[in-house]
């Protein structure tokens, strides 16, 4: 078993997302990893992601980090299913629900459940939670790209 | 009737989002107007905020996007509908649906059509285009944050 984060193992020509790409240097990369049959982000916000008001994250930035660290769940899922090496997944459908203010410059927990896999397809439950607080939660719906197939 | 942007009325207070905020000097600082009863924002995002293949554009900024300009689109409906200044909403509530992979670099437009207004809640449904093709589609459940009260 590796403790390599999921997104280390990404493909280099997938590997350029503002979220998670290890390629991309302006960017946030998060790292996930399981947690037994869950998987765990922990991310901390620079004080910029600002919301509306101040010491707050932005609505967005909420969303980004379900959504990167959800096509990263499925695709360890899928690899760990199959034994295979991690393929590149990515969003068919985000749904978020903003459960609390969540606060900026504070380690958040971010976390997924798989809930169904189904040929190229990954269902993922999403939490965000800082100190122990649910702020937001949420699902995605995850597609395998196919090998061998850019376009 | 005014063609300042909804995002330039919000109150200082509230101005600091980096999606949206025009007190916040590193933020997108997206701009959304009218479109008759529809919302338009028109934004081109710089290349670093790229998907894992280059190209494209991350999903959390399209998340971003909808929901910042679907903030603005509430705010903007509920002071028309009521003759009062803009307010501030933050949003409960965030589905998007990606149809096409989004082109980065590239003007896209993001509208807005308001399907609910009930109280301090309204609905948006919006939509993500580039080039008159649709990439992305969602809808937004928003909150009004209540005057004199910024808890």
């Amino acid at each position: 078993m590796t403790t390599q984060a999921f997104q280390d193992q990404y493909p280099d020509e997938f590997a350029h997302c503002y979220g998670c790409g290890r390629l991309n240097d302006g960017g946030l990369q998060i790292k996930s990893y399981w947690d037994g049959d869950e998987t765990i982000c922990q991310f901390t916000p620079d004080a910029k992601y600002s919301g509306g008001f101040p010491g707050f994250l932005y609505g967005g930035m909420i969303a980004s980090l379900l959504d990167c660290h959800g096509a990263a769940t499925a695709a360890a899922a899928k690899a760990r299913a199959e034994n295979k090496p991690l393929g590149r997944f990515v969003t068919a459908s985000l749904k978020v629900d903003f459960r609390a203010p969540t606060p900026i410059n504070t380690p958040l927990d971010i976390r997924g459940k798989i809930t169904e896999i189904k040929g190229r397809k990954v269902v993922v439950e999403l939490t965000l939670s800082a100190l122990g607080k649910l702020c937001a939660e949420g699902s995605a719906v995850m597609v395998q790209i196919p090998e061998k197939n850019k376009e």
